[in-house]
């Protein structure tokens, strides 16, 4: 396939044409595609239905310390939760706390009680500070960037690099500038590029020196054994990292079985250092009178180790994997070799990671949205939903059913093209 | 049954010995119960098994509107537990917001997202001012004025009466200081004293000028549907009645099913106008994926209507009123009459408020924790910690069996006695 590039206008003209025909084809077929959330579909959902079967006498309400599930207590998380999830996390059951059905819900409150009366090791609370500003390496997740914006935190974009964020950048502003209080990782899988973190980028976020004595590393490993395929990608273990490095406290490791069981009624859990935790679970004595124990409860019986948790995942896998797989195919099949685009191939994760030319994506999201597509909206994968080349476009394959995803990447891979050749053209 | 105060000293060290030796007996007993919370006893956490059946097919966990609540989506609560609670409360479906499992965590967050980012109608985050302060009814709700002490908000006493709190200090303190922002209400089967506000106390405090435009009242009605006998007190709209005096936007409502269903594993509900539940989602959408809406579903099948919800309070009371009858018989035949105590019985709610003379309730609370009866902690029932006058013990008989019980409340007479002559004899 040639490069775009390389053809002259009248070529590019040509085609241009024929792809319009095709645009006009799709559009005609008045498809309604919501492909602008990682939501999992609904036969993997089904894969969870065996833990309504879980608990049935009232003796399997009880936990293996005698607590009642259905009466109050325990805001910390039950003690077999706590077993089984620090396991999952390479943590100790003392630096976990197993919270309610939202990982983002633990991270919002984890930003608002550090504005409001700041983190183990604070001086001030942080909304008492004339400003606060946090590290996003970008594209990153939307969802992070939306605490920081509706807090007024100041965000400062962090180019993502093949194996993570660009420490020399991340270096070099935490050590000069005494705001800058925290930076959002999505560290394996990474939302959206798919890529995880090197043990040299895990090793030098432990190591570094902040201005900001009370600064944290917000980890969000939300696809912490969300494989695609047997080629696993391996994370090393930050919180062990930064107590070797004497920055015991520096990091707030975040995960849930949203993506394992379901999607808003699974268990999130939030854990980091014995100070963090013992100082959070101080603070979260006010705010709550605990977590739904049954629900933690009902996870415990049902994924019961993490072998199973494993085996588990693999059946989300087998669902997952022939989607990802036909958007790879469409993208290598219609872009590949043409220099208009450019994507990573993740070995886990929810996402595909499409770089268009400077200039193009929204373009191309907006004709997607008209012919009945409804991708993730240009821009929302940087702070302030402002992408400065206006390039990336976050690709959920999860949602649809094979034969929608395939004709909606089909469709994206038009749009693309189209964009990329009236951007030639003008040029 | 003679006052003490009527008694000479020689009759009182005559009644104190044998009160002592009673009070050794006791000990000897090796008591272990916890009377210092108000949590549901285990058989009427029974009564909500029935609550697991009702979600079987996969068709099931679909809504009436077709949402499958297995996956992501509806972060205000699904529209069929809008409706139900919405009855429950007598607001609007567009009026209400039903939450995950707490209603703490509701008012919590609500009172955190005022100090970030204001309230609808706030000129500034309330952690901007150079101070807040709240208007605490007492003896009230301990979790309540613990939020307020997190946040370093200055709590401001006010007396509680008969009908409600002193509406003349409350009117005459929100008139004049604009750093007021809010007041705590139980105002059904109130937190400790059973008391329900009057239909007067409820319009004064709806027509009441405040200094602060954006004063808020947090409405806890907690015990809404939870009588005791069949004589049910009737509290009037609130939000029916600020509307009515043109301060629509006046009152945060809360409550929820954590003593109808499951303590910790219920669902909590927050109601106010249009303009409050429109901001608190804008944003609430940054803070959760939303709530758990499986709970949600079950919880609405399960409690079908206000007549079955009804129907099943009334389980609860049968479970409850042997409780309640136990204390106050044992309160009557032990200290009425002695000048030394008084009582209300309250036709629902979770408390019996015990005030004892000035300056005996902590030596009370003492002396039954070191025979083996845990009660509230003195003090807890105001703002701080701190009874100014020292004598409100809170009794919470709902947990216990009533054979213990029984024995937890004689012992608890014993010692206001004992404590009331020691301080006869001082005095």
């Amino acid at each position: 396939m040639r490069s775009f590039g390389s053809m002259s206008k009248d070529e590019l003209r040509e085609h241009i044409n024929s792809l319009r025909k095709r645009y006009d084809e799709f559009k005609s077929k008045n498809l309604k595609l919501d492909m602008s959330r990682g939501k999992p579909c609904p036969e993997q959902v089904a894969l969870s239905m065996g833990m309504f079967e879980c608990l049935k006498t009232e003796e399997d309400y009880i936990t293996a310390d005698g607590i009642d599930t259905r009466n109050y207590g325990v805001p910390d998380g039950i003690r077999e939760a706590k077993e089984l999830f620090a396991e999952m996390l390479e943590v100790n059951t003392n630096e976990i706390i197993i919270g309610g059905n939202s990982s983002l819900n633990l991270m919002y409150d984890t930003i608002a009680r550090a504005m409001l009366l700041g983190v183990y090791g604070s001086d001030t609370p942080w909304c008492k500070l004339p400003k606060v500003k946090f590290l996003c390496p970008s594209p990153g997740y939307d969802r992070h960037f939306g605490i920081c914006e509706q807090f007024g935190i100041e965000m400062i974009v962090i180019d993502m690099k093949d194996d993570g964020p660009d420490m020399d950048a991340v270096e070099k502003l935490v050590a000069e500038d005494e705001l800058i209080k925290g930076i959002w990782c999505v560290p394996k899988y990474s939302n959206p590029d798919g890529i995880t973190y090197s043990d040299s980028v895990v090793d030098r976020f432990a190591k570094m020196k902040t201005k900001a004595k009370d600064f944290r590393i917000f980890w969000d490993n939300a696809y912490i054994v969300h494989h695609l395929t047997d080629r696993h990608d391996e994370l090393k273990n930050i919180l062990t990292a930064c107590k070797e490095a004497g920055n015991p406290d520096r990091v707030f490791i975040f995960s849930s079985t949203s993506k394992i069981t379901f999607p808003g009624a699974g268990v999130a859990m939030l854990a980091s250092s014995e100070n963090n935790i013992n100082t959070i679970k101080k603070q979260m004595s006010k705010q709550t009178i605990g977590p739904d124990k049954i629900n933690q409860l009902r996870h415990v019986r049902f994924l019961k180790n993490m072998n199973n948790i494993e085996e588990h995942m693999k059946k989300h896998a087998a669902i997952l994997r022939p989607k990802f797989d036909a958007v790879l195919d469409i993208l290598e099949k219609e872009l590949s070799g043409k220099d208009i685009a450019w994507w990573h191939k993740p070995n886990g994760g929810y996402f595909i990671s499409l770089n268009t030319m400077d200039g193009c994506a929204s373009t191309v999201v907006k004709m997607a949205k008209e012919a009945g597509v409804t991708l993730t909206n240009a821009g929302a994968t940087f702070p302030y939903g402002k992408d400065p080349r206006d390039r990336n476009i976050r690709i959920a394959p999860s949602y649809p059913s094979l034969d929608e995803l395939k004709l909606a990447i089909e469709l994206l891979c038009i749009c693309v093209q189209i964009a990329s050749i009236e951007k030639l053209l003008q040029g």
